[in-house]
């Protein structure tokens, strides 16, 4: 029987982790950090730099690979399946440790936004109870570092995907739309000359770019920088807000 | 001349803060802080908190009285006059303190959400450089407090003020809405049956109190709930996300 503790640490910049985040690692008695593989972020140099930043007597740490997701089978389906193995990876590295009462986990940006870690978190068996800790998603980072606000005075905002913008075009009656997690630059499919964009890849980190403006104007140089970068670095994160302009 | 940085302090819980606040706390040479009044959550305590927790040798603290928000003409416009005086007390307060360079304002929060900071900063005078550091914010804390995701697998959501349920109801094509701004507890103008709630006041702080289940049989419990916390306290701040049912 252990406890598990879902830790937001932000999104790139170590100091995005809150008090309540440091505090949390420290009376952890197990963290799960989880290997991607070759050439890709799987980041595991950034959360071992969070740990030891914030305790000179780190908790035990368990890494786990997170398995391959199949993409032939439908897109929820699919989620499903990788969920299912996630969880049996969790799993096994926890009982390694059965005298470990706390375990935690080091979650991208906020455990609540467009993460799993919940539902994986609710197909171990027994049900651990769970512990969130909130943190500085990549959407804040995006609009700290332009210096905007993310709404229009007293006005609504989406939050939606790159896939759901190619999919459905630009949500309805929307003003204001934060995209994430687009690989293929979905804006594309707008009326670009309705849209301004702030856009910003590896935000907060020390490799971030950020860029704005008409979307029409920028959308070019968005496209080359991102794809510049994507191949220099051999992978990419990155978000944007679009506001559609009132005419 | 001096430059500005808004920093996000989170929402009433002081280990809410960041590395990066703290550290733009120990950096700043002048810290504003608003003063609201009598019975109102001015939380000028906490700020004061936030800043000794952090450094032993706090800045200099400059006060300043939130002026009153003209109602009678028309919200858009009041809020714009409004902006306007807040923008003088500023320049004010730190015309007082010509040697400081580094002047920062601790937002509630996230600076970029339903905040008005940085486009008051844009009325000052000369317009100073301003650096935004983000906040853990309301939204985050009450899907953590309730260990829930925002967002469906993939789906997008809408963050949205109670007025704007209130006088446009549910917003169109949502499955998904966090409402914030809410003075009336405006989900009583839905279709309750067709909703689930996930509700928090004062969340992160002490006083926190969450209510969550299907909206029309928990709604009377909240209305009952938040009247009361209000009379006892004197103020109240609640936010909370709805689902609503694919049938
Ligand atoms: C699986 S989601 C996780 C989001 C995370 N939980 C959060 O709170 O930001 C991954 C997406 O977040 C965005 N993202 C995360 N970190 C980012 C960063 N440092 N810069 C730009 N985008 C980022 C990208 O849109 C990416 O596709
Ligand atoms: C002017 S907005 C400021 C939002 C803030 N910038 C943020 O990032 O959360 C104030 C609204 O935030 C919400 N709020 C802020 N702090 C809260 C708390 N501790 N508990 C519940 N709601 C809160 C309420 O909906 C309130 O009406």
């Amino acid at each position: 029987m252990f406890d598990l503790t879902l830790i937001g640490i932000g999104t790139g910049n170590p100091n995005h982790l809150t008090y309540q985040g440091a505090r949390a690692i420290r009376t952890a008695d197990l963290i799960l950090i989880p290997r991607k593989g070759e050439n890709k972020a799987d980041l595991v140099g950034l959360r071992e730099e969070i740990i030891t930043q914030v305790t000179d007597t780190p908790p035990l740490i368990a890494y786990f690979d997170i398995p391959k997701r199949r993409v032939d089978d439908g897109y929820l389906r699919g989620v499903d399946d990788w969920h299912d193995a996630i969880a049996l990876r969790w799993q096994k590295a926890i009982s390694a440790h059965p005298q470990a009462r706390n375990v935690a986990l080091l979650i991208w940006g906020d455990p609540s936004l467009y993460d799993s870690s919940l539902r994986i978190a609710a197909r171990l068996t027994p049900k651990p109870q769970t512990q969130v800790i909130p943190g500085i998603t990549a959407l804040q980072a995006l609009t700290a570092a332009h210096a905007i606000p993310i709404n229009d005075l007293g006005a609504p905002y989406v939050v939606t995907t790159g896939r759901r913008i190619r999919d459905e075009g630009w949500p309805p009656d929307a003003t204001t739309a934060a995209v994430m997690l687009d690989g293929e630059c979905a804006f594309q499919n707008l009326e670009m000359q309705d849209y301004d964009i702030w856009w910003g890849a590896y935000v907060g980190m020390k490799e971030e770019l950020l860029i704005s403006g008409p979307l029409a104007d920028v959308s070019v140089q968005i496209l080359e920088t991102r794809a510049r970068a994507r191949t220099d670095h051999g992978w990419i994160m990155d978000i944007y807000l679009l506001k559609k302009r009132v005419i």
